[in-house]
């Protein structure tokens, strides 16, 4: 008889729903039941060895009590769950083998039984020697799909248009502008650290950056950035940013709504947004947009990317937490900005 | 020796200009130069009788001392100017003959001199004995251009789809209303009485209406009529209409930013709009349009709208108020929700 090895599933669960900004006291570690390592019989299901959680902003909507969203809440009690990477380690499902890496959304924990009919955003990795598996939740994942797709299908850029990027220098901004000097856009981001605005001007080959926690009035740093205007704006934090742009846009300008992680989009007594009236006689188009509607393109999206990564044409700033102990502050710390980069939390060694 | 007469032209002149709300006390009515009733020779300019005067509320604008718009602001102590018919008396153009009926920007006055340089929108209007003339100005002038640009242009308006317009009974929302019967949608209005909500049920043909000063909360208002949502929102007020309806948008629902007649528009210290997140889960476009952008589409919609009025498929409601003095109340009027339909001024009778 085959003996099958058992072990406590460590995991991180929501301890409470959060109003605002999540805490790490919102989460907790521990360890879980015990699992056998296996995949039932007749499960169609295949266990996977976590290796790697990416921490992005869209969860916060998971962890409030709120249930007319387009994703359910996380349950309290229970672990969450996020895009990852795990490797298979047994399965029921005959497209998928133990040894294969496989990308998805999978538990906050050591272990998951996955299933592939469960998300459609479920693959298998192909490897490739000279890319880190991790950028598989960053440059090559979901956020990575997420400025492709927004870039090229919302913001329909153009060969010498002027972009601006806020949160520029995390998970979705740094390709965006990337994508758009690659375009021959003339690109500036904002970020909240002069270490932030450094490796967008030097290392990440944005023409312009500034840091916004030191301008008093967005409009003038933007008229300052762009003073004939911006022609897209990709918008990762909605508020008084996303305002300000409004004053600063061209005739047809664009903006994708892409996330609003600023603290501002989420309080009820903020001032709002007082400009959009600016959107009529400028003629701008604001499109909110996911990039699930868009995977049809995903790919184009990743022969595309992994070869301007390969040519060594675009670069990827990646945050990496080690173990499940500090996935609850790495998730906490994209609310203050405290990543550098795409925020990835390695659960166990590949 | 020909004898040429002479008038004094009498005007509406911008006393001051206006930060808010335009009020009468903003403009005063007064006996201008006295000028020769003839087109100079050499000039390209023909002279017009005036006939009608459109009021509309993006005039607010041009009342601002304010010059980054789309259109330069009004001079101080000179007449005002908007959309018009007139009557070609002397003509030194071989384009316009005495007799002709022009349509286009003319002087707040009796007699304006014209240039059909002087900018594109100005063209002879071919009198149809079963139209009143004085729809150029509305149902088949700049408004019902913009009812049918923005609903065909910017809505994507699809046979089901459910449509809510914002200051239905107005110029501008009337004929969107219609139109989008035509199209087979489901179609809700609010408007700020009882009249107009009784117009736009009884007369117009929306199948529903809503008198929005008797509703404390926009947003239970629309889950009301819309139950399952809203996939096209006609925007004329912004404010806080425009961000209760952001709240009832279906996915992939659009809105057309065409005018935001609202008070709350106008304040800086107003709350702005709260729940433009919302566009992003849902996937919302919302887009600023201008008429003028669409003018080859102009004869196309001449044509439809004309057929659709002669074969009965739809009714335009018009308020005219009588003479040069009642200009300015019946443009202030237009800000306080006055006027039943397309508010229009008979300067001379035809």
């Amino acid at each position: 008889m085959e003996e099958v090895k058992t072990v406590q599933n460590k995991k991180v669960i929501l301890k409470k729903y959060v109003d605002g900004i999540p805490t790490e006291a919102d989460m907790g570690v521990k360890l879980g039941e015990t699992i056998e390592l296996k995949a039932p019989k007749g499960s169609s299901c295949f266990l996977v060895k976590n290796l790697y959680l990416s921490c992005d902003p869209y969860m916060r909507g998971r962890m409030r009590d709120f249930h007319g969203s387009y994703l359910p809440p996380f349950v309290l009690g229970q672990r969450l769950e996020g895009f990852g990477l795990g490797r298979v380690i047994d399965s029921d499902d005959v497209n998928y083998k133990p040894g294969d890496i496989v990308s998805g959304i999978i538990g906050w924990e050591e272990y998951s039984l996955l299933r592939s009919v469960d998300h459609l955003q479920l693959r298998k990795i192909q490897l490739d020697d000279d890319i880190p598996l991790s950028y598989h939740l960053g440059l090559l994942g979901m956020p990575g799909f997420t400025a492709y797709a927004g870039f090229y299908e919302i913001c329909c850029p153009k060969k010498g248009d002027t972009v601006f990027v806020s949160a520029a220098s995390g998970a979705v901004g740094q390709l965006v502008g990337q994508l758009a000097k690659l375009q021959g856009c003339y690109v500036v981001g904002s970020a909240g650290s002069k270490q932030k605005v450094d490796l967008l001007k030097h290392e990440i080959g944005f023409d312009d950056a500034f840091n916004y926690k030191e301008e008093a009035d967005f409009d003038a740093a933007l008229k300052r950035y762009f003073p004939e205007g911006i022609n897209i704006y990709f918008d990762n934090v909605g508020g008084s940013m996303l305002d300000a742009a409004l004053l600063n846009m061209k005739v047809r300008g664009r903006i994708a709504l892409c996330g609003m992680v600023s603290l501002q989009s989420l309080s009820s007594s903020s001032q709002g947004i007082n400009n959009l009236y600016n959107a009529i006689p400028k003629r701008v188009r604001l499109e909110g947009f996911l990039q699930s509607d868009y995977l049809h393109i995903f790919p184009q999206f990743l022969e595309h990317v992994k070869r301007y990564y390969k040519e060594g044409k675009i670069v990827y700033i990646e945050d990496m937490s080690e173990g499940l102990e500090l996935a609850p502050a790495a998730l906490v710390g994209l609310f203050s900005g405290e990543n550098i980069g795409k925020q990835v939390v390695r659960v166990a060694k590949e």
